[in-house]
């Protein structure tokens, strides 16, 4: 992008970047704002994860840094400000989310000073493999959050798009890992749901 | 607000508070995204202070702790779910600012477990009070973050209201107290929007 700043600093480098992530506010999700309201934004979503991390950390099952988790919680969408958002039961888009993430990744980040983009891809890439005790916690977040306000909407995005009981297993299974204790109220939520008929049992 | 998930517990409490916020997404700022788009919303907003504050951290006068000043970005703007905005410049707005804030903030934090209530609440005063480094650092931040969309706006959210330079620097000399550094450069773009006529002299 162009450096309206008119320097060639490591600050016109960082302003440069923070222009840039403005971006992930037009970047759609598939899920609702509470009270059935216009559908969330990755930038709206990711501030919501942060302040769960930091609400529920005391559920995670292995202790974890929870500031590394809340900036691990406000990154880990801004790739799609250039992929797009993958939704969860896409299973067509899911084939080429990664390869588009890593592109996008590589682009967004390296506005950046090398330092601080080195450091960001590194916390992205952690998130992605999801085998530390943050990468586990934040998916648990970030499962748990749309699970919550769709619960709030009777469902709506699952009726939407047709979900099973099945595909919801399937995801948040991964809840386990960073949480026992958030997977029984995923648990429950999914079950309640199910009866409802605002997931498909087959 | 009803418990929908039926327990008593400090999870129930936790959620209860997380549902809630969800509301700060739907209240609108004065600033318009980048490319002249649609109007910010708090939600959106403290997740990009929150980037800042980690990214632009090295600006700060003082040593601080990213960790709070993070928290504190992401939580500094949710009284407005009850209390509403209160534009930078809305002299009679702000007059009543105090104490809208104040009675929304016993009323959303009381939601929460009391140590985490006391916690956020303690948080939140300190931001308002801004006295320790970390709060001049989140000012500065909630200052400059409307700037830089502003700036790559052409300014419109200021010719939309006829800001003046009297209060634009009103406003903004708090940023010194974060960072005399991040004031040069906000410095520099009030002179330059003044220039432009963005901003009228007076």
């Amino acid at each position: 992008m162009s450096n309206q700043f008119n320097t060639d600093t490591r600050l016109a480098q960082q302003l440069s970047f923070i222009l840039e992530i403005d971006k992930a506010k037009y970047v759609l999700r598939q899920t609702y704002l509470t009270g059935k309201g216009r559908r969330e934004n990755d930038a709206e979503h990711s501030w919501h994860l942060a302040v769960m991390a930091y609400l529920l950390a005391e559920y995670s099952n292995e202790p974890i840094d929870v500031a590394k988790a809340m900036l691990m919680c406000l990154v880990h969408d801004i790739v799609e400000i250039q992929a797009g958002d993958t939704f969860a039961f896409d299973e067509e888009g899911k084939k080429s989310q990664a390869e588009r993430e890593e592109r996008a990744k590589q682009q967004l980040f390296s506005l950046l000073p090398d330092d601080q983009a080195q450091a960001l891809m590194k916390l992205f890439d952690e998130f992605v493999a999801n085998e530390t005790a943050e990468a586990h916690f934040v998916h648990a977040m970030d499962n748990l959050q749309p699970l919550l306000l769709n619960d709030s909407n009777d469902g709506i995005s699952w009726v939407e798009h047709g979900v099973t009981v099945d595909q919801m297993y399937a995801r948040h299974n991964k809840t386990k890992l960073g949480s026992e204790q958030l997977f029984e109220l995923t648990d429950a939520l999914i079950k309640k749901h199910a009866q409802l008929g605002h997931l498909i049992e087959k």
